[in-house]
This record gives C-alpha cells, structure tokens and sequence, in this order.
C-alpha cells in the first residue's frame, strides 16, 4: 500500500491526478465542461440558481479528504459541496495547527495515510509543487487546490467554465488580466488554459508583478504565443500575447489591418480578469495596485467585457461593480460547484460511459527525458519556495528535472514546481567530465543517467569534474539518421 | 445569482431569515414547537433520551453550511447534528483564521458564495447585526446563531421549548433571570420572547450588567411590559416587569392583592435562568458576579424553579446543581436538536403541510418606514460594535434605520444592530433646513426620502443646514383624515 | 439525561465504552478483529488496498463526535472515515481555540452536551485519565483516543490487528519496542495487550525514556510477565520481559536451553515497534534518541521483522525503510479503518448477531474494591497531569482509587489514570486512628467507606489523625473463614 507510483499514470489505470491545467489536454478540458452542463441540465430546476444546489447519488460511500495547509473558505467548501451534492461524503483537516504537521510530520506521509481514509484528496499547501509531490505518494486521485504560487487548476475550469458558458468558444477572445501576476497561482493555471484555448491574453500587471520568466517563456515557446509589439498596445496594457501562428487572429492583428481599421487592435475586450493583491507571497504591501472600478470600465472596449475574479476580493475590485451586468464574478464562484462535481465524478470514474482515461495520461507528458539529481551533488531547483526545499520533505525529496529542448539547448524544469533552468552546464559522471557542448535533444535520453548538472563549469570543477569535452558521438546511429 | 434581495421576504416567496426572535411571530413560534413535538414523538423511542438521537431522511440532499467567526461547540455541533438527523449534510467553517476573511474577505462575499455551496447558512459573528447584514447578500435562508452582543433567537427558541413543554402555557409564568443581561446576547432574545408570550421577568443583573437601555424600552413599549413598583420586588430582584395591560396579570401584583396575600408577590418563581459573565463583551473581570447555588435556591419561592441556563457555565452555576430534580440546564441543550431540525424543516420547506412561510413575513416587520442615511451625511449607528462599522464591511454598509414612533416622536432603529437613537433631529435635504418639530408618524412615509438625520441641530449647522423650521403642512390631507 | 452513569455498564445495558485496551477482554479482542476481517472480505475488491475503501449503510442515520483537544490528523481523520464507511456521519469539533473550552468550559459539560447530539463520542484530551472522566458524563459510548500519556486504545487494537492478519496467533512473539516508552500512550496500550496475548517484550527505550514505573510494575504483577535476567539480553535490549508462567515460554528461555541452544534467546524478533519522541510531554529536547534504519535492520535477528510505527514518525524511523519488504507502518495505518469499523460497529450495536456486551463489562473490572478521597482530606492521585488536577474540573472531579492488592499490601491505583501509589497509610475516619497494619483483602470492602488515606503518618497526624492503632479485628469471621 506504501509503494511509490508514477505520478501521472498511463490511461487506463484509473488513476489521475490534476496538479496543474497542463494534466488535462483540450479534450479532456471539454469532457469536463461537457459534463458539468450535463449535471446542471439534469439536476437543474427553472435556472442554474436552482441547478446549482440539486444533488444526485452517484458518489455515494465515496469519500473526498480535504487537507488545506493554508486558509481557505471558497475553495475547501466548494469542493466539499460538490463532494456531497455527488451524494459522497468528506473528511476534513483545514488548520495546520491542529493537524498532524504540528507533530513535525511529513507531506508525504500525511498524504499517504490520508490516502488510505479516502477515495480522492483536495490539497492546498504554502509549497510551490507540493500536489505534484503529494501524488506521488498517494494511492487515489490527487487535485491540486492551489500549491504556493504555482497553479491553481480547479479555479482555470470555472472560469474557462464561465467564459465558454456565454460563448461558444474562447477561440478569439480578448482577455485582459490585472494585479498580481507573479504571486497568484490562479493566473498562471489560467493563462496557460487561455493560450491552449487560443484566446489573447491582454496583461496589465501591478508594477513589478508582472507573470513570472518562465511562465512567460513557456506561454511563448510552448503555447505559440507571441508578445505583441509595443505600438499595437494601448496605455492600459503592459504585455499584450497574440496566437501568431493562428492565420484569422495574425490576421486580426496584423499592423497592416491595425492601420487600415477604423478601430484599434484592443477595440474590444471580452473579459477583464481581476485579482488581488498576493500579500501571503509578498513581503512588504503592494503600492499603486491598479483598482478596476466603473470609472476604468466606462471605456468603450469594455463595453461587453465580462469582470471575472477568483475571489476573495480586496480593494482592487469596487464593490459599485456587483450591480453591474457586466460583474460575472459571484456566477463565477458558484459554478465551481458544478465544475469541481464533473471533475470529482471523472476522476473518481463514477460515469461508465465518460471517462478522462480515455484520453492520454497528461498534456505532453511523458514527452521530455526526465533528469534525477544523484545523490547530494549537483545543481538543486532554483525556486526556494519549492517543495524540495522544505526542511520537513528534505531527506524524502529528489531533485529531479524535465530537461526541455530550447532553440537547439536544453532547459531544466523542476518536476514539481515547473521553474526553469536554463544556465548550467551537463557533466559526466562516469567520466567526471564537464561537456562542452549543448547536449542535442536526440542523444538526451540514452546519456540521461550519466547526467549531472552543475549551475556553471566553475562549480563542476570545485565538485571535482574535468574541463569541458566534446560530447562522445554516436556515429552509427548518426550516419543511419 | 449575485443580485441582492430584501431580508424579510413576503409571505410565499420561501426564503425566510431567522435573525431575532421577533422575526417570527407567536403563532410561528407555536409551529416550530409542534413540529419538534412531532419530531421527538414520531421518530422516538421510549424515552427523550432514546427520541433526540433518531434520524429521517427529509432533508437528503440538502446542505447546511456553518459559518461561524467565534468560539462555539455547542451551538455549531447541535445545529449540524440537527441537519444530519433530518438527513442532510453540512459544511463547515469554524475558525476565522483559517478561511478567507484571514486574506481581508468581506463578510458580504463570503456569504454570498456560501450560499452558492448550501440550502442554508447558519451564521455566528463578533458584531451587532452582521446576521442582518448577511442576509441581505445571501440566495438562501440565513439562521442567526449569535450576532455580537445583539441575539441569539435558536437558544431562545430551545429555551421556551424546554418550558412549553412542562406547562402549556409560559403565561403567568414567573421567570427569574440572573447574570449579565447587558452583554448576554441569549438574553435579549430571550426577554423578547417572555414578554410576547406573557411571562412576567423578575431581573437580577449583576452589577452594572442590567438590560442595554433600548432592549429595556423596547420591553415597556412594544411589548407591554410593566416596570413595577420598587416596593414590590423582594431584596433580590432588581427589576420585575409584569404584563401590565392583561387583566389577570395586574390582578396578580395588584398592590391590593400583595397587601391582602399572606404571601408576597414573587412567592413562587418558575424558573431562574442563569447566565454566565460574557467576558468577551467586557473590558476586565466581573467582581461579586452572582452565583447560583443550592443555598440560593432553599427559599420557599424556588421550590419548584427549573433552574436554566443556555451554557456553557463558568462559575455562575454550582455543580452541586447537576444532581438536583430542579436542573434543566442539560435537558434544555438536548432539546436544541430537535427544535433546530424543526426550525430547519421549516425554513427549507420540507414539509408540504406545515410552512413558516403561511405566516406574515416577521413580527411586525414592514410598519415602520425605512430611513436610509444618504451618502456620508448624518448621524452613523450609535453602537460601536455594530457591523455598519467594520472595517471589512466598511464601504458597502449603508445605515440604515427603521423609524418608530413613540409617544409622538421618531426613534431610529438601527436596521442590523437594532440599537436605537432617540436625541436626533431631522432635516429636509432637498431645502436644506432643519425640522423645528418633530415629523409626525402619519408624515413619515411621504417625507422619508428627503430626511437626514443628525445627532444634534448644531452638527446639522455645522454641515451646511439651515437654522429650524416647521414642518410643511399638508392640510388636504389633514383635513379629510 | 444529565444523571451520572457507572463507567464500565454491566453487560448487557448496551453502553460500553473503551477508555483503556484492558476494557475489552481477549474474547472481545478477538471479536473486533473477527469483525474487521470480516469486513475487509465482504466489502472488499481484489485485494485490501481496494477492501479498505468500501462502504456499507448499516449506521446510516448515526451520528460520531470528533471532540479533539490535542492536535491529530490520523487518528480523527481514521475514526471519520470510519464512521462514514459503515454509512453513519460526523460532527467535529478538533481544535481547543475555536470551541467552548475558550470560554472556560469543563469537560464533563462539553462531553455532557455531546453525548446529546451524537451516538457515539470519540475524544482525545491532553489530561491522563480524561477519557473515563468523560465516559462518566456521556449518555453515550466514549472511545479514547489518547489521553495524555496514559493509553491510546484504538491505536493498539490496529497494531495487533496488523501482527494477527500475518500470523494466526501472537502467542510466543517477539515484539522489540525502541524509542519513548515513557511518554508513548500508544506504547503503554500496546505492551499490556501484548502481555496478554502471551508475546514476549524485547525494550529498548531511549536513555531515561523507560516504562513508567506503574505500568512495569503491573506487566509482571498482572500480566505474569517475568523481567528476564540480564545475562540473557542482547546488547541492544534494556529489558526483556517473558510470560514466565507459560510452560512453553519458560522453556524457550531458559538458561539451560540459552546454554545448550547454538542460538541465542533473541535470534529471531518478530516485530520492531518504533514510536516518536513524545516531545508535548517532555521538556527539552530527546538527546541521542535511538533511530531505526537499515543498518540496525542488518542483523539476522531481524530478517524476517515487520518494522511499525504508529506514526506521526519525525526522524526516529528512516524513510529509506519505506521500500523494505519489512516495513508495515503505512499498512498498519490503513487497517485504522477497518478496525474501528468494526469497534464502532460493536459499540453502536449495528449487528444482531455479534455484540461486545455478550462478554462481562471490562477485563478485570468490578474486582477490586473503590476508595473514594472523602472532601478535602487525604492523599490526591500522584500525577500530576491527571484529569482529577485540571483547574476547568478542579470542583468536580472526586479522587478515588481502585485498591489493589499487592504481596498482602494494598496499592492505590487512580480510578482516572491508573497510576499507582504504593506509599501511604490508611486510617479511620470514624475512629481517627491511624491503621498500623495494612488492610488485608478480605476486609477491605467492609472498611472502604470508613477508610482515609494519607501519603505518610506524618500527614495523617498533622490532619489530626491518632497514632497508629492495630486493625479492629473481626474474630467471627475470621473463625468462620
């Protein structure tokens, strides 16, 4: 019962884990979606006011554990409703203080034996890739409800949910995004969802809360996302991401169009997404943190703009709002009952005839050579709020990588936290040599196990490792390519 | 789903909010109390004691969410184990340091969400009238299960039920009440419902801790309450109210009768409702807090006093008691379970024969004309710990106070804390000038839109008014009424 | 419903509650793991791991109270569990800052009250000896679930349960128990249930970290355990105990068959129990607390050795062993369910066929005879974290004692906590004279009522007891017998 699994199982073996929206390809986001309709559909009285708050018994003697290392109200009792409007049952430990970790227990065995008292957890926790590690050792379902400042999942699909809702597709769509980019997991989960959904992403970031490096590097590398140039921006957006290789959105943006067009590029906004001010990852307060208020919106773009919010607010939305046609955020919160009932009866396989196993096991999983740091040498993530880093995990957790192919160089991205390193070099352990060279994508997972990467030659060296070498080729397979 | 809606819906419309006792009215209160006879009758076995721990199923389904903000075991647990006997389920957030109001959440956000994930939400909050307040955001009925220093309506509800259900009656009943009647939220409630249901109270406050001011007045003036003469107490009773006005009451104290009687007028005491010292309410301790004690109760008059007490105790009751045949503490936390699930039955419309919702929509609710404090002019709620002065809440409040008419003058209620102003003047906004006069009830309703208050004519002047003038006649009007 | 009821009911009254492993006889014992077994193979799928999540409704309707005073994860989350496997529910209260007891309230209130809104309470409580003063106040069956240092019931009934499942019997097993042997409750439930179950005790305690010397003490005076002489222990062993009064144990370890035998005693141990360093019952830190790991597992003795742990573990237990064949702490953790799926069963009386109160009420109890401490004078229970010192309870609780006797002398045994006191004096409170014998056996249930015990004759002739007067004799019957 104690054996290690693979976190991101095969199809068909029933079991799945959702640590961030890149476990769910697009279909399997559609299934989701699909399903929850389907459950406001049946359940559902006169209007989804009443719909939302219909049960069915599908989840009976099913049991979801909650386990929230940090606060929360929205999210831990969503899904414990949606849990029970399944006709399933919860178990719940919501406060540090009172739990085992105040013993000095570990995540992993927590997670382990909290897997044996149910049939799927919910984790939130302050660490930066904890679900990712958590489901490692857990024997049923793991879904992340928000790890540090890395993703928050759950809350892409109510608001993927709420969008797709009124429109048929996010295909096009123009979605500004404001505040704290960098410290809130929700707009990491959701931008990635966005760019696969082909939308436009429109950031108005806080000053110096702009999206982290790497998830900007990834959105433009791994998404076919382009950042836009600065002429085609108007005042109000800082960053602004198009779907170049779409030809109709090029074409939408294209300067020529821009020039020729009576109205600019941002002539229409569809959604502005707001969130708060992520004091818990911040030292210090934030100052001029953009408030969007009536005032903002009176713009003509934001003429049919929906005003999305994760929720909780602070300041920097206006409560004038709430009486505004245009607020979508409570219709947003409510639909994570739904939401979250679709994904809970997906994972827990509760519908024999839909399942998420019938798809691939994750979004491009599997695809990238994974690297494992041997022993206590070598380069670590360089994300301090790792989970890896956790004093409590220390002994437990390995130090492994995906190594991600680059313009030809590879980068090394934490398997848990998803923070990239792209300066360092590769070694040899067997021949205590550094390489001179980028180590092409093709021989990657044949010298895979001879790996060890250092953050630069000079601390190969200090480790006792060689001066550079050429990388050993390998002729024959060469020649036959 | 977002859209806010009046508190105290009209009769038939389903959502009903139980934030005080004078929220339902009598003949209300008579069919909580069948239905929790009929509970305990139909579902039990041979005993109360067998009776309050059996289950139906005529809530399945459903969810209660329980939103508490203080301390709490008993009320919480009793008001979750009455919904999972009827067969519900619940939610839970218990602990404010571990839900969102620790990120700066709104109490008006997070019940509008927790009503998105429940059938109804059972609410305790540090601040006068937050009940109130929160059932103006909320999609679903709203129990007040303690709101600051104002009420407590369930525990008064579990109170009068464990007294009904010896007498028939509480009429003539003699009820002793001792402690801190000023900070005791139950109390209040409780005299409430006394006075409405014709007991007579015999106060014995500590000292400093009578009755607040308004609830005092409120007893004298809307429920026909008596303050007797001094003469008449005996030397342990600070304050005794009789119902002046029924006929068989004044007979019962007439000073006559006590003159004639052998025995004086408190020669019998039903029941002496102890409480403890809400030292959550005080700066500092209480010194030469009463305590009651079976030496307290050897006097002849509380032969056959149940002695009461709405829990937890501190030092207030001996527990020498415990054994005694006059404790009734224990049986009367018992009974919360099975009037709760008959409150909750009823406010979920769980049963097609008997409905809250036949009954007009609160006591009477609707009379009295609403005066809403236009922008940031005029006086504020008097009452410090009221929740239009939290800071949370702080931009959204409006106060707002019903106007009662007493002996020819307005009195204004605050809406939420209840708390009342009676040194004010009214102004007209539109002329700019102060009334010299008061604003006669028949005016009220026509004028109301154009009044602000200010707690003195100098702080009216001060704000730009203009010095006083009468009242503008309305002499059709008169002339044909 | 708020009378006082006997801890232990006699058989047959239905209420029974497992405070101590030695509540339940061995016959009961058996009868839960029947249970659990049965269990496990009627609900389960392919193998336990699928077994251990299966549900069934035979407590549907049935309320269990978490009541929490100490921070848990496992051990509550396992009873939840539980009770929602067999189809009944949950009403929590886990932490100490958001409950009643906030307020100043005592225990035996809040146990009173929930025993009003459930069926069955679990409760942990920092106190020794809390759990049989709370079973005093319950209307309910109370399960302990660790109070203080004292027991942790459930948790042995797992562990046993684990060592059973391998093998049919733990007659003759060798069971190694490293670590805090002082301050583990767990421990101390574990070696009585051993002893009796005829396994033999291999110690080895961290430095200072021994057996209480009470718990030794009834090991060898009770449970005819026989502290082996040193020369028979391996290094690595502090204190091997063997069932000395088992022919075929005597045997196994004799000093001539240790001689003759090419192995020694120790050549084969059957389990390694590791437990944590208690540090909420210590002060300062553990110095050189020992670690189990591979190396230490090297041995032969221990080849075939299942390692446990009742987790949470800190550093005690290396997490390399995780991977180790021989490692069943997490299965151990995973039986939690089934286990107390099958006690709570039991207790609640959901099966006609089986019940615990076929057998006499406790294992041993009712023998020995009851000393109650009359008002404020005499000796109070040695430990000083005993329930009967909490200042909350302080008015409440009584001292009594069960008498024991030992060699022809009498040993006071706290009816709460269990811990005995061996020095004291026995007088008259009738007569004021002190007994200048011990009582013997025979004439202590006449005596009882009469008796007061004091620490030392000093204190009994400071309290104004006479010097020490022989024991009245009773010729009669003393003729008669």
């Amino acid at each position: 019962m104690s054996r290690r699994r693979k976190t991101r199982a095969p199809a068909g073996t029933g079991l799945r884990h959702v640590v961030s929206i890149n476990d769910l390809d697009n279909a399997e986001l559609e299934t989701i979606f699909v399903r929850a309709e389907d459950l406001l559909k049946k359940l559902g009285g006169k209007d989804d006011k009443h719909a939302i708050r219909k049960s069915t018994d599908i989840a009976q003697g099913r049991i979801l554990a909650s386990i929230f290392f940090e606060p929360s109200t929205r999210t831990r009792l969503s899904f414990e409703s949606a849990m029970i409007r399944l006709g399933g049952s919860v178990i719940t430990s919501a406060d540090p203080a009172t739990s085992s970790a105040a013993k000095g227990e570990s995540l992993a065995d927590t997670v382990r034996v909290a897997s044996n008292y149910s049939d799927i957890i919910v984790l939130r926790h302050p660490r930066d890739g904890a679900a990712r590690y958590a489901a490692e050792f857990a024997d049923v379902p793991v879904i992340n409800a928000g790890d540090g400042g890395h993703e928050h999942p759950t809350q892409t699909l109510c608001d993927v949910f709420t969008l797709r809702r009124d429109r048929k597709t996010l295909k096009g769509m123009n979605v500004a995004i404001s505040g704290d980019l960098r410290g809130s997991r929700t707009i990491h989960s959701f931008v990635y969802a966005l760019a696969r959904l082909k939308a436009n992403l429109l950031l108005m970031p806080a000053k110096g809360m702009e999206l982290p490096a790497h998830v900007d590097a990834r959105l433009r590398e791994e998404f076919d996302l382009t950042l836009a140039p600065r002429d085609m921006h108007d005042a109000s957006v800082d960053a602004l991401y198009v779907t170049a290789k779409e030809p109709h959105q090029l074409a939408l943006y294209s300067e020529a169009q821009i020039r020729q067009s009576a109205e600019p590029a941002l002539n229409r906004v569809d959604a502005v997404y707001v969130t708060r001010f992520q004091k818990e990852r911040w030292k210090g307060g934030a100052q001029d943190y953009p408030k969007i208020d009536r005032k903002f919106l009176d713009a003509p773009k934001f003429r049919d703009a929906r005003v999305m919010h994760p929720l909780p607010r602070v300041e920097e939305l206006d409560i004038d709002l709430d009486a505004d046609h245009r607020a979508a955020y409570f219709r947003q919160a409510a639909y994570g009952v739904p939401v979250r009932m679709a994904l809970i009866a997906l994972l827990l396989g509760l519908d024999d005839r839909i399942h998420l196993t019938r798809y691939p096991a994750g979004f491009k999983d599997g695809v990238d050579p994974l690297y494992r740091r041997p022993g206590d040498t070598g380069l670590r993530c360089a994300n301090p709020n790792c989970i890896v880093h956790d004093p409590h995990e220390g002994q437990r957790t390995e130090n492994k990588f995906n190594v991600i192919m680059r313009g030809g160089a590879p980068v090394l991205r934490c398997f848990y936290c998803e923070t990239d390193i792209r300066d360092f070099v590769f070694a040899s352990k067997h021949r205590k040599r550094i390489f001179g060279e980028a180590v092409p994508a093709s021989l990657l997972p044949e010298h895979i196990a001879d790996l060890i990467a250092f953050t630069s030659a000079g601390e190969a060296l200090e480790a006792g490792f060689h001066p550079a070498q050429p990388l050993p080729g390998r002729p024959r397979k060469k020649a036959s390519g």
